[in-house]
């Protein structure tokens, strides 16, 4: 059965790929009017009226933005950016000292996969997680603030590309890697690729006491690419799948040498036998990490054929199946824990990958869809009623199927080459049904044209009638790759922050504002309010900074207006320099004035009437 | 009749402010459901479906951002952030060694005010201006391409806020500063605030030819702040108007100590008299600009005394009248250019500030508005039909009156204080009516809550009945100031960038793709096609970069697929590097090969099905 998948070449791809542009025209919507519209009554179904809200939130990858893009649904208005791995001059971050300093000196990171924090397989609605294919970090947003509380880079890996999925419990995070390389980067010919290069898998917990992640332990897998993951849920909870491809461990043009087998893997690992593994001292220890090597040790990680070069792999909502799909392949396969756990019991093995054993395809495969001319199955998301929705990334549309009888329920066409799509708390033990986007790689001309760069697309699928429905098209900046999309009411934010008297450098009375000299370090303990910054309570001028050139200037600011929405941001004219503080906020700038002269501050976010106004000046004198 | 004006005190605005979030339940729109804007006939009206596209662009600032927003109207979706004062990886601005040197070292800026280029008073489509508050810049956006294409440092001057505003055929932007400051940013105590301190005017000319700006003049004002400006049209199209404030000269404490006097004023200025004056020799040379300096020389300069404060002044579609609001006022004030000619040419002065003629109050004013219980009128908007639209900023409303006549025609709630707004094609001679957008400063719990830093609002307001009707509501990141709003199809842009064969650096056969040693410095000349990467065509792996540690690495990198949205990103893991590549574009990455070890290289914009092969090592042999 697995010999008849038949495989697309290259060129047969590249060739869907042009063709689907021409489905443009054949879609419903397509040339329709807004009374058509109407009639459809696709417009009533996003439009959120001013005193309502959306129902769901949206949370999609930025890509190599670097950051995450908010946006509510059904509107599909975007409703805020929050950075995670980039600098953002907008709110300040990765210029304050505490934001600066987490970054770690990167300006920019490609956030690919985000996760929200379950508790027992449901979303909690307490954190995101987002992993960084560029600079090998892994960050935490909280959900109360929307901001980022912390970020780990992960040594020994290139890529953390497929993360982050969660345990059922948010035990672990498993941070596969994409590319292959020496232990700790280091230098190594290509030639000796298949004995120096590695493709290492994080396992890292959070510590909701301290608000840190920490690299649990690593596991040394062959120097394969490792790509999308997910984790066990109820019977299969204690397991986690991630796909591979490159087995072929090509090290050039992997285009066509990436390609060449028929069949890729699925990793199958337990991780609780993982971690008891650590804790009996059976890791290796790598540039600090502790690091099991399947090779030596019986690790609990077995290989599942798949289809050749698979982007997706997906845990049912009951946790008893998990679905993968070659990339390039017609067909969705289907795959039974059950049938898994009795054959690594049974030992039906077809063989062995460098240490690690290869369970029989025939003996977890549970069945192949293959529905009619659909091409380029990449990403498997689920419903309330037992449906998966499958993105066809060449045929450019989503699949609705039964996943108890691989029958096709429906298909609608989407503009164009689906990647992944999210559907609401798809990836929860629950699933809400009613809502999926897909998430377009291509656009084309879907929208009015801003030039050479086009922006992705966002499409709003109703899932609540028979049929499925394209019912709005969001252009999107570059460059979701995933999405996680939340009931709203699961997110309980905090608008205004609490007036902590005790915070360190903090100052709530303007008596108290002031500044303080220590050999050539001058502390600014100031204040920002509507409509006024307050340095130095005892100055002629509370509202100017004069240091010497070359002094190090820290300037602590604590936003004593406890109302919301009342930010104030705190820009130095000319010094390239600006932060934000929310109300009850206190944040620290650090520079050295080493430029002398007369420099404006201003307050660079809108707070009052007298916004304007709320300035002052830094006066650097000449050494 | 001046003296009558009633400005509330600092703290009747604040409780003004406060209070307008109770009209929350008092907007038709609020506790609406999808059924009543469905009978309202809203949701159709913004509803955009798949095939159709948007009448209108909107381009809003950015503000702290740096960066410009394009949104579709009337679905009022974000298409792109087009990066202009801040780097921006998801594109790559500010990483390539072009755009890297264009942005001058500054790692944000504070993107006021948009201007489209004008030909006989009329958006023409072909260019976008903008300025920095934070780095004193002025950036020109391309609108085939939607780049970014030149950038100027003004010197002399801190924060052109209320730039940039085109003449009638785009002869000069100009950039009035918003903060006072010596000449050249020079070090001077506050208390020489009036003698050193000086507030200037910069007149911008762009060649076509070039593509670049040039500093054609400064202005040397007194040390006031200046605010909004506009050009003239038709019969007053050789003269401009801004705005000041802080006209009392005050150091510190703003809020109080700028709104002592009852007036301020507005700039009248005779630009073509300013261009003969620089071209007969009477400017004096600062810092490498020519400066008139009015005290010394008559410059056609006047003041025309206004409303205490005052943000706006808008010139009317006829040229014919300039409209001014004290900001704290309940009035909005129609001066006549006409007016103010005769006043000019019969000397009705009312006395002289710094050498500069004031004109008389009552000669220059036609006519005081004062709606009911409006107050904090901003800026003026206006239609095909002689109606005005004035944001309230502490009502929170917008007023549509009739220019003739000053009656007061219809009022709509904005949800909250707007700051600007923007009609479709408003500030060209023939504004089309249809659609205005409130710029709305703080939106409060409008949206679903992202914490404490919260979205503003951008209102869609429907002109085309009898009454005017808020019908969608946007959220918006940090922070937009002004839009500019223009027909769609007067923007035409190229989607895939001409095949140059002669471009410097470009490479577009395969077989020539090369590395070149230059002492320790490795150029390499590549290509990236769906999908790989070719550096070198002779080497094995021609999808790999060897260099030794320290060597400076300069790529020079072609995107050869002519195709619509193939967009090639080029990033090197670990090594905190990423550019992009638009179809036909070749573009050069930087750096010195610090640190030693193995990186792997990828195409960081989805561009294919096998976009995930597209791939290669960087190799770094260390010392």
């Amino acid at each position: 059965m697995y010999k008849k998948m038949i495989m697309p070449g290259v060129m047969g791809i590249m060739a869907g790929l042009l063709a689907s542009t021409v489905m443009f025209a054949d879609f419903p919507g397509g040339g329709g009017t807004a009374s058509i519209a109407s009639a459809n009554g696709d417009a009533e179904k996003v439009y959120v009226p001013f005193g309502k809200k959306d129902d769901y939130y949206l949370f999609a990858s930025g890509g190599h933005s670097g950051q995450m893009f908010i946006y509510g649904v059904p509107s599909m208005r975007r409703i805020r950016t929050v950075p995670v791995f980039s600098p953002d001059p907008a709110t300040g971050y990765g210029f304050d000292k505490e934001s600066k300093a987490m970054l770690g000196g990167y300006s920019w990171g490609d956030l690919h996969h985000p996760a929200f924090s379950e508790t027992k397989g449901e979303y909690d609605g307490k954190y995101l997680f987002a992993t960084d294919v560029a600079n090998n970090r892994a960050a935490v947003m909280d959900l109360k603030t929307f901001t980022v509380m912390d970020m780990l880079q992960t040594p020994n890996t290139s890529g953390p590309h497929c993360a982050a999925f969660v345990t059922e419990n948010t035990e672990y995070l498993f941070l596969p890697t994409r590319f292959s390389v020496p232990l700790g980067n280091e230098y190594a010919p290509l030639d000796e690729f298949k004995t120096k290069y590695k493709g290492v898998m994080s396992a890292v917990k959070f510590n909701e006491q301290s608000k840190k992640q920490e690299l649990a332990y690593q596991v040394a897998l062959p120097p394969w690419s490792f790509d999308l993951s997910d984790a066990g849920k109820k019977g299969s909870s204690d397991w986690a799948v991630m796909t591979t491809y490159n087995t072929e461990e090509a090290t050039t043009n992997l285009e066509i040498n990436a390609s060449q087998k028929d069949r890729d893997y699925i990793v199958l690992f337990n991780w609780k036998e993982l971690e008891k593994m650590v804790a009996d001292g059976k890791a290796d220890h790598v540039n600090g990490v502790k690091m099991i090597d399947p090779a030596k040790v019986n690790a609990g990680i077995y290989l599942v054929p798949v289809a050749k070069s698979p982007h997706g792999v997906d845990v049912t909502p009951d946790g008893k199946r998990f679905i993968a799909s070659g990339k390039l392949a017609p067909a969705m396969t289907v795959f039974s824990f059950e049938k898994a756990f009795d054959a690594v019991k049974n030992k039906k093995f077809a063989g062995q990958e460098q240490g690690i054993p290869v369970l029989d395809y025939n003996a977890v495969m549970e069945r192949e869809v293959n529905p009619e001319n659909a091409l380029g199955p990449l990403h498997t998301q689920f419903d309330d009623k037992g449906f998966a929705y499958t993105t066809m990334f060449i045929s450019s549309e989503v699949v609705k199927w039964n996943i108890e009888t691989g029958e096709t329920i429906d298909r609608v066409p989407v503009q164009y080459s689906p990647g992944h799509s999210v559907s609401a708390e798809g990836d929860s033990a629950s699933p809400d049904g009613q809502w999926l986007v897909a998430l377009n790689k291509l656009a084309k001309d879907s929208y009015l044209s801003v030039g050479p760069s086009h922006p992705e697309s966002m499409q709003l699928i109703d899932l609540s009638g028979d049929k499925m429905k394209v019912v709005q098209s969001a252009p999107v900046d570059p460059e979701p790759h995933y999405a996680q999309m939340i009931k709203a009411d699961k997110i309980q934010t905090i608008n205004v922050l609490p007036k902590d008297e005790k915070r360190p450098n903090s100052v709530w009375k303007q008596e108290e504002a002031r500044i303080e000299r220590h050999g050539n370090v001058v502390d600014v303990y100031g204040i920002a309010m509507r409509s006024k910054f307050t340095f130095d309570a005892k100055a002629s001028r509370k509202d100017v900074i004069e240091v010497k050139q070359g002094d190090k200037v820290v300037i602590h600011l604590t936003n004593i207006d406890l109302d919301e929405d009342i930010t104030h941001g705190f820009g130095i004219n000319n010094y390239n320099l600006n932060m934000e503080v929310q109300p009850g906020e206190t944040k620290t700038l650090e520079f050295i004035a080493d430029k002398a002269g007369t420099f404006p501050i201003y307050c660079t976010n809108f707070c009052s009437a007298l916004h304007q106004e709320m300035t002052g000046y830094l006066l650097v004198s000449p050494n």
